[in-house]
């Protein structure tokens, strides 16, 4: 089948092939065609070596079951990357998204999206309603992930709230937390994002602009850059909240003194429940169509990723069967 | 009167003056005269520089106030070291000991107790119950700082916690949180602490001999080193807290990647609530004695200072009055 092959050190950083296995699919687990992908940061870390990765990246899609549980077959699915056993002590603590022996799709031990076809455990599935369009359904691994920061804390009406960071995942981040009425501003570097947030109401500022204020009760910092983190933590009031929502390819040097002296709360976030980001999509509360800048066909994956690459790009989406320049 | 002064750039990092100004006292403060004060390892810091600090530094303290208003007048006190402005944004909040505009007693702007007078903010003070030896008394503002481990998290019995740093402020945690009943290990590096802890029946490890199994729900760095740290951040498990209790004179190099594939939640910890903290002392809940190492006159603080600096050095206790070699 088609796949795109990551770091093979014989053939260099990113490849298309026409004679990856098809992946072999267990009990209890679906085999998938992917309809559609979305290229995200982590991707393209990957691509860069992030976790010594090797192999078929992908973890954003939509897809239709053609092998596995009837109750799934033949039906068009989006799924959760995490795949847990289900017998360690973290899972028995209920934690399966943090389970010691996890696989990852497309980014731990798990071929991934961007292929014809993928296996995931069915429970891992999430029927698309069909209400929602492949490119809209794309988003819900992102989305999901996006909604998550709220499961970290607690934003009422009256929190005042900072995002630091409008790239592809925090412009989905911006129209979660605007939904939520709280006092809010997202606080970005790229023109364009800063106008798609006046586009949709919601209050903006270039990040050149911020000062440290320390008067905000939550920031979430999703520049995965070490001058994003500065600006978040220049903006966090005292026992106030920062939520990293991105990794950081270089180790940025924290000084910790201001966090005990401020008795600032850090907290890591990653991955969300599908189920409100699926109703999300399903209740058209999400405005996505100004985020998908191309489509590739998964041939030009190479293409794509470039493309993805760029300062200020939002999404790429990659189709396994889609004609060449489908953009 | 006497009083310690540290960095003057004439005099060197830490000498004794016998004619520094009697601190005036303005409404509604008190005029304190120091019966003992504790040197604790951000007196260490201030004399190597933190916060490039000039003056007189000292805010573990008992003292007898001699002026001020007639409830406190004559009475035995502690005092809150935090002075708050009543006026600021986060005064208003409720968070006064993170005002703006604060003076904190021998660390900010405001001269401290290695003196035989200090002035607080009446409202600062604390009547220490007869039942309480200065020995201990002078604990009290440490042990607020240790028991508001307590406010930043939530440890029940069936919490796993690990602390990790057993130094002066350490010993103290390590007591507050054995007595929560919680399942509980101490981990230090001086065998001296270590066996300080087996005394006391504190479950102790060696920090030499700690695995990083990530299974703790809770753990307490107190070390204030960047090794520490690492150690802690092994320990905890997904979605776990770890709790910073100390600052670090270095700003050690944090990779943020782990805190946000785990999930884990990283919160500074300062100054606490000093009524719990008398309260456990008139309970007599502490054992404290093991934790004093020496006695000095303030005339002798400069020998004070170097044997608190010693590794593994407990509570070193400075009298104002006191004839030389106390201890």
């Amino acid at each position: 089948m088609l796949a795109v092959v990551l770091n093979d050190p014989s053939t260099g950083a990113i490849r298309v092939t026409s004679d990856a296995p098809l992946p072999k699919r267990r009990d209890g687990e679906a085999l998938i065609r992917i309809r559609m992908a979305g290229i995200c940061s982590t991707d393209l870390e990957l691509a860069r070596g992030y976790m010594d990765f090797r192999g078929t990246p992908g973890h954003e899609f939509v897809g239709d079951v053609v092998e596995g549980p009837p109750a799934l077959t033949g039906k068009r699915v989006v799924g959760e990357i995490n795949c847990p056993c289900n017998e360690c002590d973290l899972c028995r603590r209920g934690l399966p998204t943090h389970c010691r022996r996890r696989t990852v799709l497309g980014i731990l031990n798990h071929a991934g999206a961007f292929a014809e076809f993928i296996t995931l455990p069915a429970a891992n599935c999430h029927i698309v309603p069909p209400s929602i369009a492949d490119e809209h359904a794309v988003f819900v691994e992102p989305l999901a992930a996006a909604i998550h920061v709220l499961d970290a804390v607690s934003i009422g009406s009256d929190s005042r709230v900072a995002l630091v960071g409008l790239g592809r995942l925090g412009n989905l981040i911006a129209q979660v937390v605007a939904a939520t009425r709280c006092d809010f501003v997202a606080v970005g570097r790229s023109p364009r994002s800063l106008a798609l947030c006046e586009q949709l109401g919601i209050k903006s500022a270039s990040i050149n602009a911020v000062q440290a204020t320390m008067d905000y009760d939550v920031v979430i910092e999703a520049t995965g850059s070490a001058d994003g983190l500065q600006t978040a933590l220049g903006l966090v009031r005292p026992r106030g909240t920062v939520v990293l929502k991105s990794t950081y390819a270089t180790p940025p040097t924290l000084d910790l003194a201001p966090l005990v002296i401020h008795e600032i709360t850090i907290v890591g976030n990653r991955c969300g429940r599908f189920a409100p980001a699926i109703e999300m999509l399903a209740r058209s509360d999400m405005h996505l169509e100004p985020m998908i800048d191309a489509r590739f066909p998964l041939m030009q994956a190479p293409a794509a990723f470039s493309r993805a690459a760029q300062p200020g790009a939002f999404k790429i989406l990659l189709i396994p069967d889609g004609s060449p320049c489908a953009s």
